[in-house]
């Protein structure tokens, strides 16, 4: 099976330097990348793009930016700064998308920091546009209300896209963040109609999870119906790159390769068994 | 500040055997106990019963029925048998409501897993209603989907007790549970308007949260807003006990008189900030 439509995340083979992941990506087959801030900092966004430029590899999002909400008007107007930042690297290095991770402020309702979010992102949103760099909004699961976003289920995201109403602003969907949610069927049907589905990220959940962040699995080892969130995927029409984000504490101790071998191997099972 | 309607948890003060819960909550002037399995299996319901009687406690409920879904027939009817038998136990120590943490099958789908909860729960109701215990759908944060409880949401608890139809029937608030929901407010008014809002739960989100399951904090010391939240379960009329349930490793390390100390003062502030 071709592994044209496979995409990693740097962050999932955390251990290897950009230049390794690249290497090893291409040598496995694997179709595209999305790049983590920290895997261009030491060479930063330049030189990180004419290394992939240079790789069959194409470049399939950069992650990540957002963190808009804070009580000091200080704070939001750097965040907004902070973003125009990430997209002009998002544009060096060739990503055509900037996924956000829209933040929290544990210090006020969370109505006030997601109007904080909307702000921000209609802020930055001309500096975009400019880029040719879209930007999509990822709801975050519920355990992450309390600082990592505000926005917490498909519907949220897909109302602010749709308020904010512009070709640049779209929705990243991630099966860990969002399984449990019994609208999920016709929330991605809804951003599937509307055209703004922008990102698909994969992985698993694993039972039992030990940590809130450091404890996802590979597909096919946790509970999520993979099959069923990608065919609803698949008939919202999205037809890009299926992405594997991992964080795992128990996974980054591993030898990277054999890492990356289990990957592949899961992501061809997952879509074995889908098609059945 | 009188505590007449404040009620603690058996599981919130754990170190502390039954009879040790039921001494210092009397002496500190707490009204009601909702009282844990693990907190009789000692002496017995018959036994625990008497000794909840001669207290001065109201006793609020018993925690905690449930966990009925399974892909095993045999097993799922074990759930109900062990459900009938809590009851029993309920009526025995005096509780008017059984809370149910409905359970989820990670082998299966979450729509699967709900049919069977109400499934279970209609095959226990008649002998809940012989006894005169109610049953307290409680919806569970969407990290708990995997194994601990299917329903998510109290949209979605709304929807069963409603299926159900039942005047044995309701849903337990729990804020831990259901801070970050947007539908939060509408969802309470709409139990509240069916009177079949039967519990509600208080703690807090510890920020940063470390452990999934024993980490909460007390009133005040998280990002959940409180007083907010009250006044929405006030709106609906709701005029029950505010149940103090906390599951925390560090406060169970704590001298249980201190953290009882600590409880209740937090309470106070809790309430006093709400009504401001």
């Amino acid at each position: 099976m071709t592994l044209d439509q496979l995409c990693l995340h740097t962050i999932t083979t955390k251990p290897w330097s950009l230049e390794e992941a690249i290497d090893h990506y291409q040598s496995a087959g694997v179709g595209g990348i999305s790049v983590w801030q920290n895997a261009i900092e030491a060479m930063g966004a330049e030189a990180a793009g004419r290394r992939l430029r240079a790789s069959g590899l194409d470049v399939v999002s950069y992650v990540r930016g957002g963190f808009f909400p804070s009580v000091e008007s200080k704070a939001r107007q750097q965040a907004i700064d902070d973003n125009k930042r990430l997209l002009d690297e998002a544009a060096a290095i060739g990503a055509p998308l900037l996924v956000l991770v829209c933040g929290a402020e544990p210090r006020q309702p969370l109505s006030e920091s997601r109007k904080q979010i909307q702000t921000g992102i209609e802020a930055v949103l001309p500096h975009a546009k400019e880029l040719g760099v879209r930007l999509g909004i990822e709801p975050l699961h519920p355990m992450y209300a309390d600082t990592r976003s505000a926005v917490n289920t498909l519907g949220q995201a897909n109302d602010m896209a749709e308020a904010i109403d512009h070709d640049h602003v779209g929705v990243v969907v991630d099966v860990y963040h969002l399984w449990w949610d019994p609208e999920l069927e016709q929330q991605i049907r809804r951003c599937g109609t509307a055209g703004h589905l922008f990102a698909y990220h994969i992985c698993d959940w694993r039972v039992p999870t030990t940590d809130l962040l450091l404890d996802r699995e590979l597909m096919g080892e946790g509970c999520i119906p993979l099959s069923q969130i990608r065919q609803w995927v698949r008939d919202a029409g999205f037809q890009g790159y299926e992405e594997v984000e991992v964080f795992s504490s128990r996974y980054w101790e591993m030898d990277q390769q054999e890492f990356l071998n289990k990957i592949t191997k899961a992501y061809q099972d997952y879509v074995h068994k889908a098609k059945r």
